[in-house]
């Protein structure tokens, strides 16, 4: 298989068909991504603040990137094998929704902080240091019409923030335009369940990803396999129908692809499911269960 | 500290300030509280089901409880010792809500079962067993007006199904009247996050706890403290206002008992803090973060 | 029939089939029904401000009034022949849901305001007169189970603040337990739909109704009939979901009781409905039809 | 000022900066806008139905139409003049929100309805007609990134389905890109408040419209007026959030073009503000005031 990079270059906002593709590729090949972070570069040293009069637009991304025999109803898989830094820093400030800053009423102070990156460690402050744990916080293909900004999240992916979009794991994203054209970026030095602040450890980064097509899958949403579990995303407000969604799906994809029926599974997750809160007000939100359970005697 | 047992008494399905106590305790004292199942004891044996015609009343609970001493601006905490299953089994079915039944479409079976439980292990079907992970689906103080079923959830608790509130973990709960006047049950004998067929495997139970008093605490919402974590609670629909809420209560903890200003803890809380579902269509949801980011140096 | 009256008594802040009946009355009997504001009378005289931190309790209501031969099942109608303000002043200030301040954003000054009522006339100030049109915010039947605080509104009906209800009008309440434990109050002077700021303009007030009873009339939610049209009400957060499920009641209602049936009223309610949105952050919202459409030829 | 017509041409699905201009014109002009109906034409005669596998697309629009001189930051003001049936005659079919389904429960049979109009009367069935009250259901300018499908709302405006957008009144609208780049279409021959099966009364139409252009008004969200009311609006869900956005918005234009304050302002629309839900479920919703209280003396 091909090796191909994706140096950094202009930015992109929007998930759209109809851009020219920044590179072509056959299943099966890898390609290394450098992405800028969400705040397209404007916090880079202390005393820098993110300006989003001069620049409205967030969470830039690299795409598109077209595979070769993708078709609609195929779905590209997306495995990651791993997200380094890529100035060894990452960057965060605050801005929550305001139902958040209501509720904490005191006046919030500039909370920008640039957290330099060593030995797996991100030191967020002198008494604080968070574990290194990357992850793609949008990753997409374009839908057949209309073109999302990058911070939105749908059935086509996009912004869902899932910390599970990781080294290790694969992403199936649903193919709607011959070619798939495959965005991604927002990557995070680490994050949160629910992603509070609205704000992650942003990360301009260099991931390395293998792409691979699944003919007429036809499943209409974004998964996500792990060695240990499979995820059903669902993405958007309010948060407890995305959640119901996502497990639904999950139940179906078991009905589908594992042999059970598909009231049986969701009871089966009613007990032993589990959910991952991307950003919890718009984002992703999936439902998982271990794969123990999955595979039928 | 004294011991106490509540024996399987009358079912009582509303959380009232107003009810004759069925036991007075001192702070420090022990209580060993047996509690029925949600299905109020209708699906015993195979054959049954749940029958909501005879019975619309769901998740009776035992109580009220008084703790002597205490007075409103106080919290119950309430340590969970063990929590034992009363008759070996547990018993579930599907009932969820609107959303999934629409999305899943397909019509639904009976989904009664009931599950022996031995050594540790659920037996949920001939192929699957499921670890024995036991918790209290409700824990209350009744508010200082009005009397809340018990299928809701507020800041008085409720029917949050929290999984944390297991053994090990200690909860804490707003005082609103003089005596406390704790109530708790639906027991369940494990339950995935979300709990999204509307059921967990529910379980008549023996609960041991240990109940202690917090003058003067003025928190006017659940916290749940384990070993190893913190965890702040809201309740209610639509999920995502209750995860903002979550971790703003969250954040305001740590400010006022860990020395950390709110708005830093709430820029920490979106790099490690994580969620806990409990049921997802309006039950509660905790915004939790590992002690060792807490304490501070 | 007889006629009665309710003084202004002991103020009430929960509906519960407990309390005490303040009035044992007849199907078919009209009851003057003398009922506080909504700030428990704390805000009569420029000057005077709501103290929560004295009082956190709002909307005292009359009650329970009980009616004879009223059964769980049965319906009480409750015809409202007039309101009149029995201080001839209303009074009002500002309490937004917490999206609302975030908004707006700009310091909340004091918003207090007592308002004189003259010959059909609120004076809210200098510049603005607005026509009086009275209503009754808060009406309801005590639960079967459970006691809701005189802020909540449901099926029972509670604090909808819908502005239907009113001279003219007759509501009806589905009965949960004998002798129906009817209670009213939160009367306004004048309200905009939504009632955006969380206060209408608050008023003691003289209610005369009538009350009938329905016999097995089973029907588990709210209805409004004025001259010209019919209402079915829906409650609660979020507000999409009560919108669509006051539609669907309504369609429901056709079909029962006017020989429609239900996907065909629904598709006529979409192109001919109205809405009335009572407290639009969890109060009521009626789905409204004109009676001219429903009978059928 | 200019006349010109946008005959119907190929359908358009998407509000996109980047789609070739079918027509440029000068502030003040006016436009006959020919447009297609919600179903692309697909129901025509008795016997046709909706047919989303082959045509999964909806709402399709005429446009971009160019406005000289409008800028970022401009709104474009679209007074509507009339708005004639194409083909004297409108359709509907019912598509309602799962929550909808699952309440009415029973199967729904095909609703698809054919509707003459005649004089002022549609036809909707033997039995019933509906007085012509034809509205714009989709009126917008194009985003400054990214590109709204068809049947999305927003800040933009697109798929707002308000009944106000109606011969007698003017919507502006922000303009985010040079030129404006509008579009309109999803005319409705009448239309019920909520739009509760999802579609109204579809019709081809003939629009004419005046298209002005105010400069540097700043205002990032749609806006209507009447002879007699002032409307401003929010889209999307939750439901209840759009609503008290809305009349936060109201506030602030009362504030900056009315002369009063803000919180004034809010107090006012809480006890004279009307509401018009659009589509219930995601798409607009307008806060209205009557123009009479909003001029002060």
């Amino acid at each position: 298989m091909a090796e191909h990079v994706v140096r950094l270059g202009p930015l992109v906002y929007e998930i759209s068909r109809l851009r020219e593709p920044v590179l072509t590729i056959d299943p099966g090949d890898s390609v290394l991504v450098e992405t800028e972070d969400a705040f397209s570069g404007q916090v880079r040293v202390p005393g820098d603040v993110r300006d989003r009069t001069a620049l409205p637009l967030s969470d830039p991304v690299a795409g598109p990137i077209v595979v070769n025999g993708a078709e609609p109803g195929d779905a590209l898989s997306v495995h990651v094998v791993d997200i380094e830094p890529l100035l060894g820093q990452c960057a965060t400030y605050v801005l929550p929704a305001p139902h958040v800053v209501a509720t904490l009423a005191s006046p919030m102070p500039d909370m920008t902080r640039i957290c330099q990156i060593d030995d797996g460690q991100i030191r967020w402050s002198e008494d604080v240091t968070i574990p290194y744990r990357p992850m793609i916080g949008l990753i997409a293909c374009a839908p057949a019409m209309g073109a999302p900004t990058t911070v939105d999240a749908g059935d086509f992916g996009g912004n869902m923030d899932l910390r599970e979009v990781a080294p290790g794991a694969t992403v199936m994203l649903p193919v709607f335009v011959p070619g798939g054209y495959l965005y991604l970026g927002d990557c995070h030095a680490a994050q949160g369940a629910g992603e509070v602040s609205g704000i992650a450890l942003e990360m301009p980064a260099r991931s390395r990803i293998v792409v691979g097509l699944g003919k007429g899958i036809h499943m209409g949403w974004p998964r996500i396999e792990t060695d240990t579990e499979l995820l059903a995303v669902a993405c958007g407000r309010p948060l407890d129908e995305a959640v119901g969604k996502a497990f639904s799906r999950l139940a179906m994809w078991l009905e589908r692809s594992y042999g059970w029926r598909r009231w049986e599974a969701l009871s089966l997750l009613s007990q032993v499911g589990e959910t991952s809160v991307g950003y919890y007000w718009g984002g992703g939100v999936a439902a998982k269960i271990p794969k123990s359970y999955v595979e039928r005697t």
